[in-house]
């Protein structure tokens, strides 16, 4: 591929100079911000490393949709398929979010910072835009901005232990999709125990771009026996681990159902996308995918047959060193989404022989 | 910098097999998709071609959100600061659009392609979620959508004679933010007299993927005596013409008279931000800066300041071979905005002194 061009619009982010001084080498743009893809030699040496270690990732385009006043629970409501009155005080919740046909447009994680306050982490789309809309229709008393605030994920194995040594033991006690604040330097940062991966560990909100830095260099300094390491999500690791990846394995054109998260569809509430899901059929699935022979790189929408008829596409694939097989993710319809089903994925180098499997490899 | 690393969130384009196979050498990421960059060994040598001759543009990433059905011109209203009752059936409208706090969304071209249908062609934000929230708040009968529609330039001074000999000589009489429907292959195309470079041409509104490289191939075919090149908006070439880039130039933090684009706030309808536009000071705006020495490439916002004091930013620079200086795009401070007053740039490389010219370059 050829390189990225450098301009104000692709943002660089408060990590930028410690993710350029570890030498990156590969990078993609996600919400209008760099986001590094690779640090080693190639995405099997970044995944090693991260399965058997620790990696200290920019991960500051997980940017915050802010929606703060009077009318803040009122509009959440309005977005979510997912019961907000469940939402306790220091909890991640993750929550598909829907237009009026039921269609996709994220899957963020929200959290309620201030009893009129919340912040939505958000995937690549921007769900901002949409939020607004509501808001300026209806004329609701609700500020709706992007904060300075830049999240930095510790994964790994090694994660707590790397972490307890900046943050304290502490940051030990903190359970599955929970925050706490924690302080940095004579601040107070949202530390929740969530992150794009399956090896464990946190990811550090970091209010104000002054802050990026330092805590950056306190990380990797406080680490070095530990073998911390640049690091990002990676491909292979987030596929075994069946990771969903908003623009990649579901887009607006499929509802929360399609996409596997039906278990957050629960609201009580007279949310936007309510009447359309009751109403829409689920035709399709996501499903775990073993791919047969190479995997060249997914750039594009990989076309699945069965019996020489179309039945769904694959997304993100890779081929996994741990489990030396293609493992990929796709959306099937029902008629073929049964495990251990036959199909054939379509690449842009040729044919592959294809199953269905029942879980994904983590 | 670093590369580009491939994935299906960020999309290759129709025209993308001949992007590859012209050699682009660079990208960035544009409404989630490749936006060639560069073709030549610099920007420089694009600059000159593009000047001299004609080129084939990727602007695929000029996303269209269609807005159809019978509250098409209510949405389209509210959205719009501009007169909307003065659009003609064959015109491409320049329309900045705002939120409620008149901060600008995006700066899209619409077109009413029918009575009850706009496209509307948009620069760098997914501005249909905005659209979208707004008619699901006010249930609005109306379909909102990204068609299969890519947008492909021809920019330079031969751009006419090119497409003369693949749509016939009709197209040279179609003026400037005009179109018209040609035939291509027993498809009619919408074909406008309109791109991002100041250097003449037109831009096709291909509908249809399987359409884009029988016309790509089509423009080269025809043009290999005119010196036909791969090419893409060109960095210098747009700052010494004034063109803005939102994500760069302006942002929702700017109204459209920050943006120097006060003369399209002219509707006399209730659109939504109209009250703020109403009330708002302007206390700075876009204005052309000559920059001395040598130019960094503008990858972040560089602040600039007079007598020590900050007064405002540059955020689009390069160096112009043809005026032999630096061009550049500030947002500066109404006390310092004056054509001759002399400013101070704080790039990544060192402070450069700086002018505030009278207007740009071409």
């Amino acid at each position: 591929m050829a390189q990225i061009t450098a301009s104000r619009r692709v943002r660089r982010t408060p990590f930028t100079p410690g993710v350029e001084a570890a030498g990156v080498r590969g990078y993609t743009v996600y919400n209008h911000m760099l986001l590094p893809t690779r640090f080693g030699a190639d995405f099997v040496d970044d995944y090693h490393h991260l399965k058997q270690h620790v990696q200290v990732w920019d991960v500051a385009c997980e940017r915050q949709v802010s929606v703060k006043g009077p009318d803040a629970m009122r509009l959440m409501t309005m977005l979510s398929p997912r019961d907000l009155s469940r939402l306790r005080d220091d909890q991640c919740f993750y929550m598909p979010v829907v237009d009026r046909e039921g269609g996709m447009l994220n899957d963020p994680v929200v959290l309620r910072v201030a009893p009129d306050h919340f912040w939505i982490s958000i995937a690549d789309s921007d769900f901002l835009l949409y939020v607004l809309g509501v808001a300026d229709a209806l004329e609701m008393n609700v500020t709706i901005e992007e904060p300075d605030v830049s999240p930095l994920a510790v994964q790994g194995p090694r994660a707590d232990d790397l972490m307890a040594r900046v943050f304290g033991d502490e940051v030990r006690e903190i359970r599955f999709f929970r925050f706490r604040r924690m302080a940095f330097q004579g601040h107070e940062l949202i530390v929740a125990r969530s992150g794009y991966s399956k090896q464990g560990g946190f990811e550090i909100y970091v209010e104000g771009t002054e802050l990026g830095m330092p805590l950056w260099d306190a990380l990797f300094a406080a680490g070095e026996d530990l073998n911390v390491r640049a690091g990002c999500p990676n491909l292979i690791e987030r596929v075994e681990g069946g990771l969903l990846s908003y623009g990649n394995d579901m887009t607006r054109e499929n509802t929360p159902y399609e996409a596997g998260l039906g278990v957050f569809v629960n609201s009580q509430a007279d949310y936007l996308g309510r009447a359309a899901l009751e109403r829409r059929p689920i035709e399709r699935m996501i499903r775990p995918i073993e791919i047969m022979g190479d995997v060249p790189p997914c750039d594009r929408l990989w076309p699945v047959y069965a019996d020489g008829r179309r039945v769904g596409q694959v997304t993100s694939a890779a081929f996994s060193p741990d489990f030396q097989t293609g493992v990929a993710i796709g959306m099937i319809d029902a008629t073929h989404w049964e495990a251990g089903t036959e199909l054939e994925v379509e690449t842009q180098d040729g044919m592959r022989r294809a199953l269905v499997q029942s879980k994904f490899w983590i």
